[in-house]
């Protein structure tokens, strides 16, 4: 029987890498999770268990902490784009070398502590690099970052309400309703060269501020396009943006079994089954 | 600023739908938890907050109740083929419906219990449909189906060698070790109105078989080949099969400093991080 | 301020060691996942920053790799035997070492493969070892025994009613409705020097078939002490046998507003909140 | 055969319960999950079948809505006080009931929304009471109160050395790593009627401080005695805390093949197996 390879990749996942940099007494650390990725002609490895063009996933890993050694991290961007041009040297087979990068952050104990750290909140903060080998480097690379886990709630200025009713919808319309979600989100970059940290900053803030001053949410999509809106208005080098919401359902209780009744105070929160809304809001072509 | 809609769509996950199927004492009954997604002309929805075009998350997930009163649910496939169908009804903005389906398996209890079940080692089945509102119901309708969480190992007939060597490379060659791995893998079929819970278990014996059976396996890549070439030759219905292999690695511990050996004995099971090796193994084009 | 330091223990959670026994040809595999515990006079590491009583946590991984390529492990009981008395010994402040042993279960690919497996069902093997240092060994050593995440379900045969009814209660009886939960048990042995192996086989057993053959089950509670009597009357070496059961709840889907009845066929599997049933089942004192 | 009931008890696990306090235009709310159980007699439950003093683990979910109308939910600490008064007037077979309570806590967006809400980072507030039937109310409910997964570390201050070293020993001495930890923490209060909310913040940052600013720490045990000492000299209602606490290892990268030294800059976080310390401080009898 004639079979042939399709799309294929492979790489390591889970790599833990933390970084210190001492500054005298004042310390400041990063701390990520990568994953790497080569896609390319890797047939005679699967055809013919021919492993000679193989970079062991072993190699990947021990690559991130000899870089990471050789220069500062950084952010996550510039250390994508590091560790995606020394993938493509070391792997003359792949034609296109993807990290992903998670970076958990921290802020000082007590607003200024030299050394010592808790987990902030706020979600964290993921960065994509994408790096072919054709062309010249600007124009094949490619920059993407996000949030991912930031969860935001607001208990009022939220309905939704004129949906379509079928024969299956027992959905009573809620003109005022919590909304709650955890914001999961990718914006690609248009070009190279940006301050990664303070974009990601200016993203993040304008999402949250977008989240809680749409007062007339209409649905979670809507909400959706409103965030698009504002991170598009307020970071020019964003190209567009992806965001993936679920729907964290909050039911007012129904307490007319007890004789109550429940004026938007006292709710349910439920797990599963959840709603989940994805869309990409880019610019306008004109 | 203007701004555009780009790919969307939304609906619901982690929908949990049990069916008990009662033939006299003996019962029957499947365990599925269902996503819903629906993607077609939702920019109203997004921009203006008008929802008239949304049918409401909360309806998909009643009609998945619905419609397994009415019929018998039977296989995920069946299931997903008439709630794809009600979905395209119910919602004339969308051009598209894919409902994916994870059904845990159970096994009667002392082999032959008429209703007391326990849950089945294996792996999860599950089935991915997909269907279009253009063209006709056959041509337009994809059947994809899969295995996840099937773990497997084997204690020797695997090696790792011959890969390529650069700066940051340390491994040492492997010329028997252990492979572990946990298949995930997702098939599409040619054609419809098969026996999709028949073809499941061939899938399922041929990766089975395939894994245990090729005993000089140089890679994960060689056995993600050889297992994708057992099931093209096993279900002549089936495609092609794509497969995502997390490498469990499991490390000989090193003893030397207690002045032991360790003859392939005694290992260490690491979690992160770990090799990943995803591929699609399809018929060649003659 | 004079403060003392109460309760303390320490030690190592999750060691993962794999032994492969090899005879010839056909293999066998043991999968455990191991926390050790050491309770004593451990003041002056924690009141004066004195480590000179301490055992690192990394010895205690160490020697589990150690031990187990000096001998066989042999069931999960007697590795934890083993390595209890090797704590005692090299740590002279414990007074007690308590190991805890999680086994995976795996079967044999195809039935009877030499050397390729797959995670058998049927829920994980526990054993705890706590071993103190006074008395003799046989009288200071105690052997428990468990299973883990052992799913079970029945259709029909459980029952609840009759419950106290109070202002907030609005439950509707059952009379006939689906049980299911997740057997986590562990039970003590009365006397040393078992085959392990056999008697865990044996009560894994007795849960089932009891769990099963209760066909007037009134509650999670009246199944519990059904389960608990089967596993006495099979296993005399069983002092007393420890349940926690979840209640996996499953509710009848309602359907009436969509005109159908529903006849304990179409159910709705939720997640929280969920009952939690825990209780001991001992031999009477006469 | 005859056999006997043992230790038991019964609840309801994960009632998800949020309110929202209005007040004109600004909001406030409290996310909780709660865990209620019941002790007390329920032999005839088990052994006979007979349900009439069960109180239903759903009446305790419904009891959880219906109360929080009654009155505002205030801190987890005295809704624990007026859900177990409930119980126990509820359900007359019960001798003691225990509630655990988890607090998600938010933070405003930008400072200052009104109705805007993220989560915010520092750890999980936590609360159990349990109130036992006899005695006068003061002197048998038991008030505790945790903080859980707050992440801590710090880049310097900590060492390892000293320790006991036996055959299996093979970890290096380290005279400054990195410490790091996720502090479970609970404490018990020496009286009633105090100001939980403030309590709690008063040992959070007793705590935070602690970690931070001991800067000789010897050990994760070291570590704990301090953190304990500072609880117990900031909050004199405090009357003991015990601390869970994993070793988050960090582990320097071994640069030495690639010809490389680490200065402390670049380290492997580990997962698993990973060192745990538990211990209670408490005030020193006199």
């Amino acid at each position: 029987m004639a079979i042939a390879l399709g799309a294929n990749r492979y790489g390591k996942s889970g790599i833990r890498l933390v970084t210190v940099d001492r500054d005298g007494e004042r310390h400041a650390f990063t701390d990520l999770t990568i994953d790497v990725r080569l896609e390319g002609v890797f047939t005679p490895a699967h055809a013919e268990g021919d492993n000679s063009a193989i970079l062991p996933t072993d190699t990947m890993r021990g690559a991130c902490y000899a870089l990471a050694r050789e220069e500062p991290v950084g952010s996550p961007e510039s250390f994508g784009l590091r560790l995606t041009a020394y993938l493509l040297e070391a792997a003359p087979a792949a034609k296109r070398a993807t990290v992903s990068l998670l970076q958990q952050p921290w802020e000082r104990i007590a607003g200024d502590h030299p050394f010592g750290f808790t987990r902030a909140g706020g979600g964290l903060r993921t960065a994509i690099v994408s790096r072919g080998r054709d062309g010249d480097d600007d124009d094949d690379v490619e920059v993407a970052a996000g949030v991912a886990d930031l969860y935001v709630l607001k208990t009022t200025g939220s309905a939704f309400t004129g949906y379509l009713v079928d024969r299956y919808t027992t959905l009573s319309p809620a003109a005022d309703r919590i909304l709650a979600t955890s914001v999961t989100a990718t914006w690609r970059y248009t070009r190279l060269g940006l301050d990664y940290s303070q974009c990601a900053d200016e993203v993040r803030r304008a999402v949250l501020d977008a989240f809680a001053g749409h007062d007339d949410s209409q649905s979670l999509q809507h909400t959706l396009w409103v965030m698009g809106e504002a991170v598009l208005a307020a970071c020019p080098d964003v190209g567009d943006i992806h965001f993936s919401l679920p729907n964290q359902h909050h039911v007012p209780a129904d307490l007319s079994p007890y004789g109550m009744d429940n004026p938007h105070q006292v709710f349910v929160a439920t797990d599963r089954p959840f709603g989940v809304i994805e869309g990409t809001v880019t610019r306008a072509q004109r």
